[in-house]
């Protein structure tokens, strides 16, 4: 059966250009086939998001929450369907599906808690004070609007917490823009079933029919023209760094520029300092391999790199996680793109001058060509300072162990790196209390800093920061996860000498919300 | 005598390319020559703050505020030698000079008040769940910090509070980032009697050398070098459309790409609702006036087009508005590249078909060949909206007036619009009311719309919004006036798993600052 893009509360046109997924586990085609969005279909979908635009901006936060817990209540509903569909779409396991179906259930209602309670819009007062001397002072009030239509490419890792109703859509929602999701090739049956889901909820709480369209396509053609469309005002997107920096460079070269929010690439390094002894190596080495091979190394924060401290501490921790790596089995990554990106990742690698291989990565990629087996390679601090190659992601479960001599090689480390999602520390308090300067450093290098924790298992909260300096993304100044995540698709607005009665609501004197504000 | 860079704390190197200004009310050389940076000036100066970096990004809030105040003291204490050197720079009349000192000084007192409360940092505390099933919820704290070396570009049109020491500096220092100015060509000595100023603090005040250098010198040539500098991390411009989007571009196609906050082009709609009385039609002429001619209209809030309908209102409104505008004297702008635009904006209006001229500019240039005359020009919505060339701004005191005939007109007319800095309304409050449409439409186009007030006379204070969508800045996410300004160079830090000790102080358990932070 052919399925076509879901253009508002239509579909799509139905053209010869199809496409179907593939189990990434079997290899074998799933049935269904998903037709390419023709140009009218895109062009449609954004006229459709820009005259729902004023409509959307117009909700109470009440009527957003309203949807957003409508369509949390319906992906709860179904989560067999999901489990059936996208396991066969991603080779995940069954937990993961549930579990990343939980996850994304509890970030719209996050967003619902958000704009329900109003809190979010950065509220300002300036009252008006007409006897200053030498000029009357005239009444000002200013809050967070929302940018417009947002295209939102859905993440191959995440097909549900980061894809038709994830974090990005749901932040974008929440702060009141119609969304356009264009859905990722290797999970259409997924996002299908979620677009669906979102279009019930769009109808039956009343929210505008151009709030929600999900386009299937090309990243390359139909990718490019929703960014180019004048009527889209920012981009959402989470995976690789070559395709993230080709949207933002787009985005730059429109007449009208507008934001691109790609997550993109991250090494997230780990640093050990020098004081901590067998025992705790031998934990963290555990505490590693799983973290290193979590969802099979597909995640953003997936930790790529451990400097450690050559000595005995060391030796324990190299011996121990090699052991651990060695008994990992083989599992299928999310599709072939992916798999061949780890081996020519691996490749490059261990092409490196310095570069030793502790555990080779099976070649076997099994039935469905898509088997990737964890990897351990080693180096030394000065090898790994010598050369940048060895700094690029490469994403799967494969880990280099650096070890160095002094902890002051650690600064120049720290130096060298590119802006990164994570960075975590593991040692003593008394040491970490004498790495001021490393900290300092890695600051300006990371969104999120850990101390005696590893990076995967993003909690999503309100402190949560999951964003960092260029390349880990194109806008270090915003996080993807956590509330947070709203503000990249608002921007403030002043109203100056304006009667009350006309105010936004969270700006009117009486306060009829019990919203936060600063007043002068 | 030739006059060099400030690159920290030492003179830029005396090189053979210099330049002088002129004093644009007469035409006159002035006496110091200024030389313009070289290479190795620009690097250095680069080297210098990133260096700072650190240093900067660990000041405590009172050391920065003592910085920014101690700075503040300083400009007044050279506020006579200001008057002297700035009138003769820019043919600005000494009470705006005083005037804008005071601005400049007010400013950085604001920022100073704001980052010693240190309630600006958006700090977030997720404390820790221990026992939460499945899996304990660890301690997640997140706060601003700042983005490293910002490059400002001095504005002609605000030779002190949008110049050295004006509102990006003093915001990206109280964001606690080094900062290097680009001085303006036309008023290079007035930059330097500022920065030697800012070097004084930044010497007093403990702060690093890297803190703040100065560079004179072309802003294509030495411009570039400096947004193109790894160390650069945001950049700050007030200026014309074509400069602030070559550094847009510029700054987008970098390795590591960076934001850049340039505030642009804005006409500053003024739309005059029908219902007024010709007694209010003549207050507007009188306040339009004002405000048009104010600085020689060289304000990016300048109204430059006013909306108003026809009949025996609007006829009043033209006819106030002429006399008044005839009676406008010709006055200096401040530099030949200004009134040559200026000029050359009026020949592409009146070439428009359709526009007619009520009060020609005068040809007459006068002794410094950068006088200008007042300028009326009218037309209907109909040729308005058939000539996208009555949409570009015309910086100087010129007002284009347009008649509609309905007010569902003025729906299509700001449908048509770019984006702004402001929007104003004119009318009655019960005619506000039934103009919730118009509003929504205005809400999306301009970062600050008004009612009943003029644009001009913009309020520093927390709830001000100084930006607006692109074209009337690139990033209309931000504001660069008032508080809301330090945002632009921050970005936010997580802090996972820390022992309190080692927290900012911003995030410590004990809240020591007493600031306001959003606790789950």
């Amino acid at each position: 059966m052919i399925k076509s893009s879901l253009i508002g509360f239509s579909k799509g046109i139905e053209g010869d250009s199809v496409f179907t997924a593939r189990n990434p586990a079997t290899g074998e085609n799933l049935e269904d086939s998903f037709c390419h969005a023709s140009e009218e279909d895109v062009a449609k979908a954004c006229n459709l998001a820009s005259e729902a635009s004023l409509a959307m901006a117009a909700l109470s936060g009440s009527k957003k929450a309203g949807f957003l817990r409508d369509l949390s209540d319906r992906l709860g509903g179904i989560v067999d369907q999901l489990v059936q569909t996208m396991t066969a779409e991603t080779g995940l396991p069954e937990p993961r599906v549930r579990g990343e179906t939980g996850r994304t259930i509890s970030q719209l209602k996050m967003f619902a808690d958000l704009v329900e309670s109003g809190n979010w819009v950065d509220a300002r007062i300036d009252r008006t004070q007409p006897n200053r001397e030498p000029i009357p002072k005239p009444d000002l009030r200013s809050m967070l609007r929302p940018v417009g239509p947002v295209v939102v490419f859905c993440a191959s890792n995440f097909p549900l917490a980061f894809s038709v109703a994830g974090g990005d859509s749901a932040s974008a929602w929440a702060a009141g823009c119609p969304v356009i999701v264009k859905a990722h090739h290797a999970h259409p049956g997924t996002a299908l079933l979620v677009g669906n889901a979102v279009v019930d909820s769009v109808r039956s709480s009343g929210l505008p029919e151009g709030a929600f369209s999900l386009i299937f396509g090309d990243g390359r053609t139909v990718g490019q023209s929703l960014v180019n469309h004048p009527a889209i005002k920012a981009v959402g997107f989470t995976g690789s760094r070559a395709g993230g920096r080709a949207l933002f460079d787009l985005a730059s070269q429109r007449d009208e520029p507008i934001p691109v929010y790609a997550e993109m690439s991250s090494i997230n390094p780990i640093f050990i300092l020098p004081g901590l002894g067998e025992e705790r190596m031998n934990e963290i080495a555990t505490g590693l391999q799983g973290s290193a091979t979590l969802g099979v190394g597909q995640f953003c924060t997936n930790p790529g790199i451990v400097f450690y401290p050559r000595g005995p501490g060391g030796e324990s921790l190299v011996a121990g996680y090699v052991g651990k790596m060695k008994e990992t089995v083989s599992s299928p990554m999310l599709h072939e793109g992916i798999r061949k990106a780890y081996g020519e990742g691996l490749d490059s690698l261990t092409g490196c001058e310095g570069v030793e291989v502790l555990v080779p990565a099976s070649n076997e990629s099994g039935e469905g060509g898509c088997h990737a087996g964890s990897c351990v390679l080693s180096t030394d601090s000065e090898s790994f300072l010598g050369n940048e190659r060895m700094v690029e992601e490469v994403f799967g479960p494969s880990t280099l162990l650096v070890s160095y001599e002094n902890p002051s090689d650690l600064l120049r480390i720290a130096d060298s790196l590119e802006g990164q999602l994570t960075a975590s520390l593991f040692g003593e308090e008394t040491e970490l209390s004498q790495s001021g300067e490393l900290l300092d450093i890695l600051e300006t290098k990371a969104g999120r800093l850990l101390f005696n924790q590893f990076p995967t298992g993003v909690e999503v909260c309100a402190s949560v920061v999951h964003g960092g300096p260029y390349p880990a993304t194109t806008d270090g100044r915003s996080t993807s996860v956590g509330t947070g995540a709203i503000l990249r698709f608002a921007r403030p607005v002043c109203y100056q000498g304006f009667p009350d009665e006309l105010l936004p609501v969270e700006l009117k004197d009486s306060n009829p919300m019990k919203i936060s504000r600063s007043e002068a």
